[in-house]
Order: C-alpha cells, then sequence, then structure tokens
C-alpha cells in the first residue's frame, strides 16, 4: 500500500502482512529456517508458484527479507529475515498460541 | 474455510482472521466498544458496506461475535465481541505494539 489507510498501527500492519500466505512464509523463514523457493513450496499449505513470487517481492519492498544468489546458478536465489522480519516472532508466537486454545485439531 | 490447509496453528488463524479487514472490526469493538453497523462504517478506514456485510456474518459463524436486536425496530442489529472472540485481545495488543514500533506515522 502506497497510501495508509489510517493511522492506526493495526491497519498499517495488516497492510503488510495482513494475508493468508504472508505470515506462513515468514513461519518457514522463522521457525524452519527455510530459505530457498522449492522449500516454501513444500509446506502443507501447498502454496502456489505466482502466490510465493508475488509475496517473496513484496516482503523485499517491504524490508522484511532479503535475498542474494545461492550456488553456481546465477538465478537461485536464498532468502532469509532481515532484522525487521525477525521482530515479527512475537507476532507468530501470540498467533500460534491463539491458534493451538482455540482452533480445534491445530499442533505445533 | 471448511477445509483446513494444514493443522498448523498460524495457517488455521490466518483462516479465521487474516484479512485486511477482520481485525479491524474486533479492534473497534474491543479497543472502542463499538456495536452498531453505522459505527463500523465511520471507522478512518472506510470500509464498505458489503465487505463489512460479509466479515460480520463470518465474525459470527466463527463464534466470535454475536448479534441481536437493539432498539424497537428489528432488523437493527448490535454485535458484540463473543468470550472466544475476546481471546484475540493479546493479538491485537501485539500488533498494535508491532506497528507502533515498525511502522513510521502510526500511533494508537
Amino acid at each position: 500500500m502506497d497510501q495508509k489507510r489510517s493511522a492506526c498501527p493495526i491497519a498499517n500492519t495488516l497492510d503488510e502482512i495482513g494475508d493468508r500466505w504472508t505470515l506462513l512464509i515468514i513461519r518457514d523463514m522463522y521457525f524452519v529456517g527455510k530459505q530457498r523457493f522449492e522449500e516454501f513450496l513444500e509446506s502443507d499449505e501447498k502454496i502456489s508458484t505466482n502466490i510465493l513470487t508475488d509475496r517473496l517481492k513484496r516482503l523485499e519492498q517491504l524490508e522484511l527479507i532479503t535475498k542474494e544468489p545461492y550456488g553456481s546458478h546465477p538465478h537461485r536465489m536464498s532468502y532469509t529475515l532481515t532484522e525487521r522480519g525477525r521482530t515479527l516472532g512475537p507476532v507468530l508466537e501470540v498467533i500460534v498460541q491463539w491458534g493451538l486454545e482455540h482452533i480445534e485439531g491445530t499442533h505445533p
């Protein structure tokens, strides 16, 4: 979002991470240490390649992740959380806790 | 969602509240005490009537809010958080804190 909907910290945070997929990518980085495109595709929720591409680009614009080439192939990228991205840890933790306590059938 | 994407508590929580609008309605109930349809429309983010209608219905299905008639008009409804809905308080609080600390120009 280029234009803020309001000055509300909740609204602005939702404009960065308020969708069904973004926090799952951050989860995979934060808790599992995933870094490569293919690794994110393997998660249980089966994110599609186009959504994953879109969200990785957006997360980079938001300075929540950075990418760098890895291995010998120039187009293979490795994605990691920035310092800003890692500050989402407590947000993830409280959501994990809420899900475990209030949605049946969830487990860590 | 009728079908779970996975057993992950984050994925399941996002399927309930992971969009740009739902938590703003819960915010207005939790922090401001708003109850009526018109009150939600007045918030700075200018939610549209069709999105508001959709999200209120969905929040009711999820047993996060309840509605009851108010005043003498049978079609006027008042919406309040259920006990389950109020448990989202800590989730809201940590998001407020993240936004205030990490997104410039936000204020409570």
